[in-house]
């Protein structure tokens, strides 16, 4: 293990947080939690990728590292869990300056902390470009209740937190030359760990995802999970306003990273839950595939399309 | 997510093994897994970067996709616990041909199969350039049985398991063009997993590390973490024999990635455990720092020297 690699290891290990499920954090060959009783084991992986995922001139290393938490908590937070732990696995190109890194870390510990996530392990290695940080989450949930993808069924209602392609259209502003950075911009998505736990603890939600890359896919993985179809009411969708105006449609129907919670329920569902709006959206139906309800009870295919924020 | 990805996720479903802990595999937002009761949760993450721990040329894909499993369970193996289940985040550049995402998931799962590991999860995405993979692997151990890199103590005798060396002298020969690829030269180190598990078991070990970064390394961090010193007998230290050579020893003191396992213990030590040859090569001392006592009991200092195994 070079020498650089070592000091930044060294570095993580004095930063790293104890307690909690934490027995032993960083510094031996794995970490050791300990998983509440009658509990069950959530863990969740994902990949960040310099220019694919973000750009060094566009985000701050702070947001990098808060997003990268962000992705794995947002996992957690949609099957109704809490969160026990994160690991980081980082890869960093020779070039990258200390302050990058130590702007990761700040950001990184900073949701770590408001999450109440110590950071127990990781490793570190040189890339030949470009920086990869791929995080791991583990989290618990009492045994069994775990809310799955594919527990929606007919009639129940759609429901969405917060608003919409809110993430789209501040890149699209970035990648247009309207907008300098998105630390400026201010758009940092909040992962709804609180509002998931709730909901698990209610009973309400029969199926639940977080909005990670965009409504038309995710909510395509519940209909195709749960062997259903949905129609969703257009003037509902909640769409995010960015600089004063409202976001278009495209953008909140396809737009990703937004890391709201879309579930599905046929019980009573507050306007609000943990401060945030919650918007019923649409309902389950028997009949597959997804149709948008429009102006005048029209009905239309809504298509399942990614939203591409960037490529070199 | 592109539809590249998509297909690749597809892939690896249909793959992903189920069973034993894991209660929801691939296919939702977390995989859900059951940990044994009164046992606690062991979780190591390690990146594998291409030209830096493999290279397409030399390393055919399932060797990768093998030992990318290799260095998660023996982190497991190097704690006394054993394993549950693995994840893997993979950053694939556009032009690797399918045949080689194939073969690494092909090594991958005969690995996950042989050490009863299912495939629980993971992420994908496209790298600009070279293959990233980082290998999680969830363990469990009973509660408090652990083995940390912390617990030796001065008199405890030094063992390591099977041969030192030998994964340096296949790259190095493979460097210097005297073998073609790593796959005819047969060398495929075998995570200890038994072996760790036995000796925690039994109550033998009294501290345990991987030898991943090599025996100066990794003796090192043992010392570091118990804080005491060690003594090396040279003439003690198990060399590998490849292509029918003994290693020399540079190679068995900083050579990594020979996955054997290091421990220290002041009990009566088998020989063999399961099957692999174990062998007393020093003692722990009061003392810090690290000595190699030579021929006719001279004494010089260890240097921790990490072994660059291959740079572009």
């Amino acid at each position: 293990m070079p020498l650089q690699e070592q000091a930044l290891i060294r570095r993580i290990r004095q930063r790293g947080t104890r307690g909690g499920a934490v027995v032993k954090g960083i510094g031996d060959d794995c970490a050791v939690l300990r998983v509440p009783p009658r509990q069950e084991l959530l863990v969740t992986t994902d990949l960040m990728i310099e220019n694919i995922h973000f750009k060094l001139a566009w985000h701050t290393p702070e947001s990098v590292g808060q997003r990268c938490l962000t992705r794995g908590l947002s996992d957690i937070a949609a099957m109704g869990g809490e969160p026990l732990a994160c690991f980081v696995s980082l890869a960093l190109r020779k070039d990258v300056p200390q302050p990058w890194v130590d702007g990761f870390f700040r950001g990184l510990l900073l949701w770590s902390a408001k999450f109440n996530t110590p950071l127990a392990g990781g490793d570190t290695a040189e890339s030949l470009s470009g920086v990869y940080a791929d995080i791991v989450v583990v989290g618990a949930v009492p045994r069994g209740k775990a809310i799955l993808r594919s527990g929606a069924r007919p009639g129940d209602g759609i429901y969405v937190t917060g608003s919409l392609g809110g993430s789209a259209a501040a890149i699209t502003a970035l990648a247009a030359g309207r907008a300098k950075s998105l630390a400026r911009h201010g758009f940092q998505p909040i992962p709804r760990v609180a509002i998931g736990a709730w909901l698990r603890k209610k009973g309400i939600a029969s199926a639940m995802i977080d909005v990670s890359d965009g409504l038309s896919t995710d909510l395509g993985h519940i209909c195709d999970e749960s062997g259903v179809g949905a129609e969703i009411e257009v003037s509902a969708i909640p769409r995010a306003r960015v600089s004063g105006r409202v976001v278009p449609l495209e953008m909140a129907l396809h737009g990703g990273e937004d890391y709201e919670l879309l579930f599905t329920s046929r019980k009573q569902v507050p306007s609000t839950i943990a401060g945030i709006h919650v918007t019923r959206i649409g309902e389950i139906t028997l009949r597959k595939g997804m149709r948008l309800c429009g102006a005048g009870g029209r009905l239309c295919e809504l298509p399942v399309r990614g939203w591409e924020h960037f490529r070199k």
